[in-house]
């Protein structure tokens, strides 16, 4: 039987798999609303994000509250100071779905996507669900493995923000500057959406292995051109 | 006196005002650069942030050690946890600065702001050394009342940055689509440089009052338009 301080600890690496499914969705429904112009939706996942956000609340809450009773040492201090820097990195990975998501709002009822982005940026959501989906079975299974994948749909995700940049300075857009400026910002959200999910998955390798690796920086070293 | 332990918190109250002292001469010097099209400036701002990050980690470490060691509650708890988010903070404004930099270097020889946003822009670039450094003597004296001028100056950054988004888009932008992609980015940078200087300060307040109203919440709620 775990004593209540470890039941605390698996409840919140519990909620933490659960922000990491609201992000998901959120980034997931973003991108739709993004494509289809879906004002409706858009507005559902800025109007979501106060849930994941009064998750980490509650995490954190709940962090200060098991390090001010519990004064872990050694291995449960590192876990519980890394639950907090976890969900931050997934709070903001939610904030980063709601920029998007107001990107869809403000171009209503256009898409803010032209016609020969629109396939890139669909993987770009793509990628984003399938990122932080891996990162929440990282954290539900302690996977180092699953961490290591998960840095390939990183590199995907740079892959595609270049594509982004390709088809803004290839000497072809006839867009506008409007559509510069939104897919610009909105390849930028794309691109730092995955960032954090690699340092959540990272986080949880340094709290596996206890080593902290260049390799395994929270700012990933690769990234795209811009 | 003070004992061994409120000696560590308050070296790394110092070591914090030294990481603002680093991260407003980094956005500074990467402003010059950017305007200057000063390729050796940029180069030196981005090898410099290493010295920011190496900060980071060194405060990281202090702090998990003395929650280790001292077992701290209450208002000790409240610091050494505050001054982990806080040093985040900072070391990603120093990742900001060297994005404007890098900005700066790719477009060497050439400045990759347009004649008609560099004042503009020094503004952005004054205005997060000015806010850097409020941030900066808020955590050196506990300074509610400075803290809540530093969101003067985050007012002014927002308006900026709409002046840039003005540029961009007020119809009569002749500049082409890939400057139009370097200052989407650039005003993007600025904005999250003083919404961190924000963060900061309002964890100091936090700290501070105890208070964390829905006005402190540690993303401005208010923010350009874009």
């Amino acid at each position: 039987m775990r004593d209540a301080f470890h039941e605390e600890l698996a409840h919140t690496s519990e909620r933490l798999v659960e922000m990491t499914r609201l992000t998901g969705s959120a980034i997931s429904r973003a991108t739709t609303a993004l494509l289809d112009a879906d004002l409706a939706l858009a507005e559902s996942v800025i109007a979501a994000d106060e849930q994941i956000d009064a998750i980490q609340r509650e995490l954190d809450d709940t962090a200060l509250d098991m390090l001010a009773r519990q004064q872990p040492v050694a291995t449960d201090l590192r876990i519980i100071v890394t639950g907090m820097r976890m969900s931050a990195d997934l709070e903001r990975m939610g904030d980063l779905a709601r920029h998007v998501a107001k990107v869809a709002r403000r171009r209503y009822p256009d898409s803010a996507v032209p016609p020969e982005l629109r396939a890139t940026v669909l993987q770009m959501g793509q990628v984003a669900e399938r990122i932080v989906a891996k990162a929440g079975s990282v954290i539900a299974g302690n996977d180092v493995v699953a961490a290591v994948q998960l840095e390939q749909d990183d590199d995907e995700m740079d892959r595609l923000h270049r594509e982004v940049f390709g088809a803004l300075l290839g000497g072809s857009w006839d867009h506008g500057v409007e559509a510069a400026v939104d897919v610009t910002l909105v390849g930028r959200y794309y691109e730092r959406f995955a960032d954090h999910a690699v340092s959540v998955a990272r986080r949880v390798v340094y709290l596996v292995t206890g080593e902290w690796h260049e390799a395994y920086a929270p700012e990933p070293a690769r990234s795209a051109t811009r």
